[in-house]
């Protein structure tokens, strides 16, 4: 009876429907007692004895080649220990980047020091290494980097050239197809063509970056803190590129400001905090200004479509041909071979399409490198998508609900599998009630009532107009991730993930899994996460995995612990496990009636290392799972919009907002309505306010928060969310799907389709964001 | 096939006899490396951003009640943030201590700052936080401590009384017996009956005491660091006391100058510390300084004993009866209780006894309380055995070695039973050859010949001798530890246990150990040890048993992760498991035949966690495995000294010293060489140098190291070590026995049986240490 091994008919026991003891139940998080107390740990706050401060010199053209680098007069200057330039990191290998079935970027990928020449506005040139921050700054603005201007890339959609010697601006072209593509558009009755695009913007959290790294000379351990999303991927990727084993690099995680796909990532200044910490024998920390971030942080989304739709007379679509350019930036990043594929892959979304082929032209950029950010490459597609339903249902004035009816997968062909892959899974739709979740979403919308008050506000004079968008989300990528769930000598349990925590309440939402199984409290459970020396291997948090893989594991750890439980406690009361129950962290009699009873504090105390009981045994009340899965599932939903354009300036209020998502299971449906409404802002952010805009020589223009704009409580309209659970994910125990992703995704596509309908222009809008000045052009020139 | 289910057989395997590829070799130690590059990790070196330092402030009386602590003043003083007395800490309970048959001891532990009244000079009465250590201290010495003086008790042989209202000076007698002693002595052809006292000392390691806490707020986890030789156990108490879950408590273990039973146990200072910065949130450091080392930290040793001895006509031995007075100090600390009941059980060593009565009254004094010392209650009662034998053997004009001869436990009677107990387990001498050894030790110091050589310089006027010593040592206490070894995606190796170091050689001894077994280079293979956060539970270093305890637990994971390692190399290479080897990390075919290999690496990166042939199993090349034992195993050797002693100083140069010690199995003949060269100094000090003195009102006399003595090189003799491995231990699969107390066990009746060959004089030394003085009256009044 130990705790690793799995045994028969375990992996078949799943969450039952409806609410829970705590699954299922809003209640509080428990991650937040520090943070109401500013006991907060986030990486400005750790600091260590004796610890050095890191200063980066940044390319300041946007594409150049390195004549010579002049650092006399920093290292002269009081408290500077040392600067670096590229030679003195040049053995270092260019910071890979994560697997996917795309080939041939690995030239591609960014040196943690430019090496022979700069290719992006803020890319590290230098470190300056001083006792001081601020002494680190001033030295690193006296370092001298000669360069030779060379000519740039701005535009990814025009031809391809080279980009440095041997290296071309496209490196590889990401292509799918299914389906007879030709004969789709052969035998159309109509072809709806777009020109579409999505502007450059990312996740800017209000926590910038941080890194942290100091070398225990003693246990000859290298530790990295302030860390976040991926830390077993970072630490491997850290030691090889350093030199060491895995073993001797450990990676911990504080609190985060925000992660959003940007934060997490492995960066130039991840390695060179480390590379200094072993060299220097000193605890390196750097800490990102907003400036830096906004140059140096992944930037993403920047895509331009070329799309066809064939259709036959009733709308339904014959085939979609796509070819899109994906403005990469500067380098390949850790995630950035992903975006380009997993737009390819999911851009079909909901709905069913015979035959489907797509070219995603990945191009090179002198631009800060694109990554991940929130919904990546579905925020994107899905704004293509439909816009392509609007047009078709303008273009054979259909009703644009009624046009994605007649498209949408039905329920009685889930599971849907597409000759597709994204992120190296097939595409499986695993399950989904897509028309009567857009049924529900239009009736809390009032969505018909609503188009009645539109109009009269219409004759009014106003400008209002509303739209919707369909999107499906993935999650729960695979293939593994692990918890160990332990109940200690005084009841206290413990879970241990692979997972990370971004703010979004992991460490609530496997407690609760936790308590639901095992029968305890789940205030009380602490959840480790973002440490890679607990637990030899885990997965992170991205890709909306966290609930489905790290949420599955601690279900079936903490259904192991409990068996084991009772397995003692039946030994113990003379009764069979079956008669026995847990609540609240104690063993009672299953059917209620009066007898003895054991806590699991009992039970573990006599499950010790000392106890006679336990000889040749395993000792502890513990067990740890490992949930494998080979597909992600598929969460859902509809955004629906109602806006308002101020005619005299273009600016877009939104008036009302709904998201209707489908997640299958909400573990907590605070912390999932949480989830909709902040990745909700991102999407409208990127929609009506956000773009990293460069001028024509590569220089970034959106260098502050004044220039960037996020949302601010102001812009956010009031939201309602409507979590559904009709659907289930039959993938996985608890019929979870991922809530990260899905308040993002449609929000570009629902606020365009809005404004075309406020405009009365079907079709007006083919990019975003929606800047006033745009808008107000267009209502100069409208009828 | 997973790593934690042993599976069938696994127990059975055992190492080998004689050398292994690297087990049995003297290999050198790979923990000197950060060590020898100045990078240690003491507890002072220890440090925090925001840390506070702690002072103590001490009774300055060794007993008195307390009528008043004034810190008005020190609370002024700049710097200081707070000053806490008694009742500051009303609310944690006293320091309880480990678990032993002995009972009646609880109210007799220490409070974390005196109550109602100070017991010894250097008792903590109230803490000063500061922010500084010095502002701490000057801070400390304002503090007014206001004391009625009472009566002292300092004689722990004097007639019991009241220590306290309600607490007697005599709260336990440890009483142990078997057989018809009465009937031994009616039957006896002679009793011989002694009166035997061994002097106050204890460990004085060079690294004093240090503890420094932090809690770490946005995780909940109160750290400690500075801790050694038992932090599970640390754990589990402060956790307790504290009134804290143990996941909520994670001890971390750095280097440590010195252990030796001291360092290690749980002291009002770690308390403190760790109250401190849970309440301030900042963290606290107390280093001890050495005057604080000589008062504060565990004293030990101090024995008086009246024994009796029934003897028949050709000396065997027929029955000991023996009375013992145990000083325990003022109070029971963790390990306070064991030294007594060591010493009850130990007592009759290596010989036959037929019957045995021993009561053992367990007194307490206003001195530094007192505990375990390497090699507790076996140092005392070796001397009090071994001159006992001599005394038979004067009485009866029988040769001290053929005394021993006759009466020692023959090898054909092993294992051998005794209707006694120690340290709670049965006492079964597991094996042995002990007049084998006797012989081979003997043959070895040349112990005729010197005799010769002796008389030959007596008869020119020089007083030297030579005497002997036999020891029975124990090991290897249980019942359990773990040990889970890893092997990472590059082939790296790291062993997690359970166990402490406190310089001994753990990690090389553990590392050779997982190499032999696992066919991988013991050098590069990282050794976890002391710490909490890394596995659950783990006995420590304490009592000799890391070695045989982790070190079988290595072994059994080792072998584990072989077995795991060829069964994939199995299936991958298309051979069975039974053809292959692993050697220097690779799997190459045992027939030496060429064919296709496979590295460690290379397997564990097929079992990792994104492996589709791992899928539904716990990824990673890694075993968990527990050894259990019920019996302690029992190395056992003898000391032969040849001194000399100048008349005209009284002070003894030990010119010649062997130690042969029989420990089943040498891991690492180096470390085991080093253990007993480095016990023996200590065995020197207490038997010549070492002595805690008070003046009669209880003041201690020996607070600094120009007042208590302890060897230096100057006072080390050339010494001989014969390790022999004649008598494996049968209770675990190494063989081993534990090797680091045999050095100090027979040191004080071996130096005394010299003493009193020396002075031609057989019975003259009945105390311990032998000062010069002493002696020089002895010279003055031999005949």
């Amino acid at each position: 009876m130990d705790g690793l091994s799995p045994r028969p008919g375990e992996d078949a026991r799943t969450l039952a429907a409806g609410p829970g003891r705590v699954v299922g139940r809003a209640v509080t998080r428990i991650e937040d007692l520090p943070l109401v107390r500013g006991e907060g740990l986030f990486a400005a706050d750790v600091n260590f004895p004796r610890q050095l401060h890191m200063r980066v010199v940044r390319a300041e053209i946007a594409h150049g080649r390195i004549v010579s680098v002049d650092a006399e007069a920093a290292r002269a200057m009081p408290g500077v220990v040392a600067v670096w330039t590229a030679a003195d990191v040049a053995d270092i290998p260019l910071i890979p980047f994560r697997a996917t079935k795309v080939r041939g970027l690995e030239p591609y990928c960014q040196p943690v020091l430019a090496r022979d020449r700069v290719r992006y506005v803020g890319e590290p040139v230098a470190v300056v290494l001083a006792d001081d921050a601020y002494r680190a700054e001033d030295a690193a603005e006296t370092v001298m980097v000669e360069l030779e201007e060379l000519p740039v890339v701005l535009d990814a959609a025009a031809p391809p050239g080279e980009f440095a010697p041997g290296h071309d601006t496209e490196p590889t072209v990401v292509r799918k197809e299914y389906g007879d593509i030709d004969a789709a558009f052969r035998s159309a009755h109509a072809v709806v063509e777009l020109e579409l695009s999505v502007g450059r913007h990312s996740g800017v959290p209000l926590e910038t970056r941080g890194a942290i790294a100091r070398y225990d000379a003693a246990h000859d351990v290298l530790e990295l803190h302030g860390t976040a999303k991926k830390q077993h991927w970072n630490r491997d990727e850290i030691a090889r590129l350093l030199g060491r084993p895995p073993q001797g690099v450990h990676l911990f995680e504080g609190h985060v400001g925000g992660g959003f796909g940007v934060r997490g990532e492995l960066y130039p200044e991840d390695l060179l905090v480390c590379a200094a910490a072993l060299r220097l024998r000193r605890p390196i920390k750097w800490i990102e200004d907003r400036r830096e971030h906004l140059v140096a942080t992944n930037h993403s989304r920047q895509q331009s479509h070329r799309i066809r739709a064939a259709v036959d007379a009733e709308g339904r679509l014959l085939g979609i041909d796509d070819v899109f350019f994906h403005d990469q930036g500067a380098y390949v990043r850790t995630h950035g071979a992903r975006v380009a594929d997993l737009a390819a892959g999911m851009l079909p979304g909901p709905y069913r399409l015979p035959a489907y082929r797509v070219a995603g032209h990945f191009r090179l950029t002198n631009k800060t490198p694109a990554a991940t950010y929130r919904a990546p490459g579905r925020y994107e597609t899905t704004f293509v998508r439909e816009r392509l339903m609007d047009a078709i249902a303008a273009r054979l004035e259909i009703d644009p609900v009624e046009i994605r009816r007649r498209n949408l997968v039905a329920t009685a062909e889930m599971p849907h599998a597409r000759p597709l892959d994204a992120l190296g899974t097939d595409v499986v739709l695993d399950s989904g009630d897509y028309e009567g979740l857009l049924d529900k979403a239009l009736a809390r919308f009032g969505w018909d009532a609503m188009h009645k008050e539109l109009a009269a506000r219409r004759a009014a004079g106003e400008c209002v107009g509303a739209g919707l968008a369909f999107f499906v989300e993935k999650s729960g990528l695979g293939p593994s991730d692990g918890v160990r769930v332990t109940v200690d000598a005084t009841g206290a349990v413990e879970v241990v993930s692979g997972a990370a925590s971004v703010g979004q309440g992991v460490e609530t939402a496997l407690a609760q899994i936790c308590a639901e199984a095992l029968g305890v409290d789940y205030s009380s459970i602490r959840v480790v996460r973002g440490r890679t020396d607990r637990i030899e291997f885990g997965n992170g948090a991205h890709a909306s995995r966290v609930t489905v893989m790290s949420g599955s594991a601690t279900w079936q750890a903490s259904l192991a612990v409990r068996e084991m439980a009772l397995e003692c406690a039946a030994q113990l009361l003379q009764l069979s496990p079956a008669e026995l129950t847990i609540s609240e962290g104690v063993v009672t009699r299953a059917d209620g009636l009066a007898g003895p009873s054991l806590t699991l504090a009992e039970i573990a105390r006599g499950r010790g290392p000392n106890s006679p009981a336990m000889r040749g045994q395993t000792p502890g009340l513990t067990a740890e799972r490992w949930f494998w899965s080979d597909h992600m599932a598929y969460p859902y939903g509809v955004h629906l919009a109602q806006i308002r354009i101020d005619a005299g300036t273009g600016g877009v209020t939104v008036e009302r907002y709904l998201v209707a998502n489908d997640i299958g299971r909400a573990i907590n449906p605070m912390l999932v309505e949480g989830q909709i409404v902040g990745g909700l802002a991102q999407g409208l952010g990127g929609a009506l306010l956000e773009e990293f805009r460069y001028d024509p020589s590569g220089q970034p223009l959106s260098t502050t928060l004044a220039d960037y704009l996020i949302p601010t409580i102001a812009e956010m309209p009031e939201v309602d969310v409507l979590i559904a659970e009709d659907a289930p994910s039959p993938l996985n125990p608890l019929g979870v799907k991922g809530a990260g992703e899905g308040g993002t995704n449609g929000a570009g596509a629902c606020i365009a389709s809005a404004v075309d309908d406020a405009l009365r222009r079907p079709g007006a809008i083919t990019s975003l964001p929606l800047l006033p000045a745009h808008l107000r052009a267009l209502l100069v020139e409208a009828p």
